[in-house]
């Protein structure tokens, strides 16, 4: 019954940093397969050759005079995100093939948006354009509180720490107000081990 | 008289390519100097670290699966435009400096939009988010036809460059109305000597 459901679906996994979003869009494609689907994967930013392009730019430490605005590194993730979207995500999906991408739309619209405060009209504006209107069938917001996040990256709490928990805290509520607009997106619980995770993950695929 | 006018604005040359926008806006820096104004020049895109990276990215000739998709390049513009008018154009304004760009908001309306068909209305919208609202205090289209434009790049007419003629008449078409709208932008017959242009340019400046 599965394999008529997931077919030419895009499903996406979306979360703040730490939050795991990776290891379990890696632990789906794996089950995926297992259960007979052909699956691509992909990861934003990056992906395609202008994708790479656009993230070295957006990791790239250059002088202080030449910072990165927060107006460019949102295009650069939206150029990542529209090459993605033509090159690889979009015939997949006209192939019947699944797809399973880690950060989506939603990254930016938490993390610019409520994160960085830009205006979040503009940036659903960039995203239809970027995407040329698709959408995932399927979303799991893999949720952790902020403070779990910093405490995953760091040890120690000096001022850039509590700065990125107020930040953290800021996306992580964005993500949440999010989902709760959108029918097609679930949270599912980070705070607990990988397999319970991937159980909980597989469970909403009817998998 | 004229130095009281033009410390701190910002004049923005426009126009196809090989119209001689450029070198225009090299004589006017010039003319500008000459008349003890302290003035910055800059083209885009391109000007900063950023906006160099994103030029390369625009320039660059990937296989043809990684082809660069309009709304990239447009938003490569965007970039460059951004960190372009944060790091150089608004700091030099600010401290009363006279700013001269060969290329600025409008292009990206005239290409993208009029060239490309992307909606200009989202192109006017990204505009407004990367300059922050500026606008240049005059703008100086230098009008050429779509086939004068051709015949300068190219000596033979095969399909590429009939093509060719279209897309720069859709653009010049573009540039011409969006002149028309705008207040503060003029248009300057392009098909003349360099010297010629430059003199109507310096009387529209009361130099």
């Amino acid at each position: 019954m599965s394999d008529i459901v997931l077919n030419g679906k895009l499903i996406a996994f979306e979360g703040i940093d730490t939050s795991g979003k990776t290891t379990q869009a890696r632990r789906l494609v794996t089950r995926l397969r297992e259960s007979g689907y052909s699956v691509v994967s992909t990861v934003e930013p990056g992906g395609t050759v202008i994708g790479e392009a656009a993230r070295a730019i957006v990791l790239s430490k250059p002088g202080e005079h030449s910072a990165l605005l927060p107006f460019s590194e949102l295009l650069l993730f939206m150029i990542s995100r529209a090459q993605n979207t033509y090159e690889v995500i979009r015939p997949a999906l006209q192939a019947g093939m699944t797809v399973v991408v880690s950060r989506y739309r939603m990254s930016s619209e938490a993390y610019q948006g409520y994160g960085r405060g830009i205006d979040l009209e503009f940036i659903q504006s960039l995203n239809e354009h970027a995407t040329d209107g698709l959408r995932p069938d399927v979303t799991f917001l893999i949720d952790i509180s902020a403070e779990t996040a910093v405490q995953r990256k760091t040890t120690e709490h000096d001022r850039i720490e509590i700065e990125a928990v107020d930040f953290h805290r800021r996306v992580r509520q964005g993500f949440l107000e999010l989902v709760a607009a959108d029918p097609h997106a679930v949270v599912i619980d980070g705070d607990r081990t990988p397999d319970e995770i991937a159980k909980d993950v597989a469970r909403h695929l009817q998998l």
